[in-house]
């Protein structure tokens, strides 16, 4: 057993209190086996003096590989924009292109402090590798659409996006886990949701979808059911425990209700519902109708970071005026949706900094002007901090970010890969 | 003459294209002399390469002292947080403590590529030392109250404003200027403004307030005068092209047709407002009518942070709800609001990277992961970048910060100051 000792700084525990403590990690297990004063008693020392150790930050919704789209089309509406630009350059997508963004996507999310991640997109066996590469924990898919597909191509998109999920599950040494991912319940037809939801569930896989991101997203299920879209979800076995569904941005009572009752969790993306004007998510009346909520960035085409610290100020901000209450999403509910809640989203085990618990930490570096003073590091971490403000990044037990670089992967030779892959991308659809 | 050239870069250009040139800047003049292509002419050289060469920023409304309430109280709607956390912990300020929460201002400032900053707070000596010291650009004043006051103190605090704005105007080799600025309509009382606006125009001095942030801006106007604020402010002489007003959150159609018809501007808070839940500031209507719009951080304790990065990300996401249109509050737009838009507000002569120019400025390095690819330099600026990806900033000619580290202050012993007075203050406060 070869440990790892994060020395000096402070802990955020579970309860959300800081104490000055170290950490003793046990790396072959990627374990956590002490949290106390240790003093130097681990085979390999992580200096995080003046420093606070958290659990590392889960970004519970994504599509990593946009950030070749990154700033390629903005100010527009979600469907103009992907109807108009994302669509086409997606068309595009060739080899090596998915593997190229989401090494770079990984950069990104280590630098900040990310130390997991769900990915649903194309090409996942390039997602897989990059994950793998990187040292990363992901829950991944393939993204299901059927809409102005044939019945064949339709049911082959279901079936790959079962296989993936079945190839894959347990990967990287158990860092890699999978999830069937159908886009949303209006862009897969009812018949095939009917055709695989049942082997989905036999499987034992779990399902991550889109819903009611926008209005979009409400009329064609309410003009052909007659139903709210999580009423019609629930009737295809879509919700549960095992589910959780991006945005929520336009749900109504009834349907917080459902989400809560089927223990349906919910990921807040507000950076992409404000870029897209697709609205703001009740997201303190989730929080009081005992909804697990978690946070995610979305793809980097509409936010156009994946700083989980931009998104834990946004939901904190934007949470205040979709309550018109200033008390509202307080800074500790939302520390805890970027760690505990987007883990219990995700079916993750991580997301607190506990003996027993697993080794995934960032490590915030507060001896910085905008963290000055420090009457209330929770606070800090919502309202001030910065994912540039990570100083290491750990996860599994591994240092993947040591004093701000990145050790699993070579982030100028990803900055440059996936550079020219997005030129030869762009070029290609126009 | 000693030129220093910044060399190797991009430049955002005053139209917003952005191309391959060098900026070649007398510094004893503080302008610039050529933008193009110069290959080592300057007497001193600053690598910019890899980065962006764009105005220095410019925070057109805030109270940089509160850095020392960072974090202080949070989740509280404005009137609670004022009366029972900050108007209270004010009230305990000593000399020393203004000087030390404005170094720390400053240096935030800096880091984050602000060249320029407005500042409405109290011991304004210990301001102008501050901004001295800084090498930054400021335009000053001191906030006037007089709600609460016997008239003695309120006209004394009324002649305080003037007499600092007549004293401090054209210090720091004429980077700093002054403003009267009293708080708000409501908070000062008609017989005061009627005795002393009439001086503060026969002086020549600008005016800069708050206006219409909460309803509870407008319900003690409309009641005692039966009209809008902004049509009162107007009846006392406090509008016209030499006032600015902070936030405008809630102003209505007719309002917005006097500011954009006697020429006031507006500084837009949109971190402020949110973390508040003061409301969603009309942006695009503003812009449509022709109103000059700049943007502010507010005080750090409302913000939580006085980088310009975020607000400028705020201001087009919370514009875009706002106006419920993913087009509304476009980038380009946003750009100009941070530099020309706040120069403009504030009547500094800045803003614009342009022979004959001053010379200030931010180089943003573009060489990051969450940066790259570069489709778009200006949706990068307001959509991806932080404060912390500023390298260089130089105001009127000085480098102030180079390579990260700030040359005119200390910053560790700015930071360590600024907790023990914030400390103390917070100590004598409870
Ligand atoms: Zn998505
Ligand atoms: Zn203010």
């Amino acid at each position: 057993m070869t440990t790892l000792e994060l020395s000096g700084g402070h802990v955020l525990r579970p309860d959300l209190t800081v104490e000055r403590a170290d950490v003793l990690v046990d790396q072959s297990a990627g374990e956590v086996l002490e949290v106390g004063a240790l003093a130097g008693t681990g085979d390999e020392m992580l200096d995080c003096s003046g420093s606070l150790v958290m659990p590392g930050l889960v970004n519970a919704h994504g599509h990593g590989a946009m950030t070749l789209l990154r700033g390629y089309a903005d100010d527009k509406p979600l469907e103009a924009w992907l109807e108009e630009d994302i669509w086409p350059a997606e068309a595009e997508l060739e080899a090596g292109d998915v593997g190229a963004g989401t090494r770079l996507a990984a950069v990104e999310m280590l630098r900040s402090g990310t130390t997991a991640f769900v990915d649903m997109y194309f090409q996942v066996d390039e997602v897989v590798d990059a994950v793998t590469e990187a040292g990363l924990r992901a829950r991944v898919g393939h993204g299901v659409v059927t809409v102005g597909k044939d019945d064949e191509a339709a049911r082959a998109d279901f079936e790959e996006s079962l296989a993936v999920a079945e190839r894959h599950d347990g990967a990287a040494d158990g860092r890699v886990r999978t999830a069937v991912m159908p886009h949303a319940p209006h862009t897969v037809g009812t018949e095939f949701f009917e055709a695989f939801v049942p082997r989905v569930h036999e499987a034992g896989i779990p399902l991550h979808f889109h819903l009611n991101e926008t209005p979009a997203y409400l009329d064609p299920i309410e003009a052909e059911y007659g139903e709210r879209p999580t009423v019609y979800a629930d009737d295809l076995g879509l919700l549960g425990e095992d589910s959780w569904v991006a945005h929520g941005v336009h749900v109504d009572d009834s349907e917080i209700e459902l989400l809560a009752e089927t223990g349906t969790s919910v990921v807040h993306c507000p950076a992409s519902n404000m870029k897209l004007a697709s609205g703001m998510a009740p997201v303190q009346e989730l929080l009081d109708a005992g909804v697990m909520v978690g946070l995610g960035t979305d793809g980097a085409a509409s936010n156009n970071d994946l700083d989980l610290f931009d998104e834990m100020r946004d939901a904190a901000m934007v949470g205040k005026l979709a309550a018109e209450d200033a008390s509202a999403v307080a800074a500790p509910d939302v520390v805890r949706m970027a760690t505990e809640g987007s883990a219990a989203a995700a079916g993750l085990p991580v997301g607190r900094v506990e003996a027993g618990g697993v080794a995934d930490f960032a490590v915030v570096d507060f001896e910085q002007p905008h963290l000055t003073p420090t009457h209330d590091f929770v606070s800090h971490l919502v309202y001030a901090a910065r994912g540039s403000d990570v100083r290491h990044t750990i996860c599994d037990g591994a240092v993947l970010v040591r004093d701000g670089t990145v050790t699993t992967l070579d982030e100028d030779a990803v900055r440059e890969s996936a550079s020219e892959h997005a030129t030869a991308l762009v070029d290609r659809a126009n």
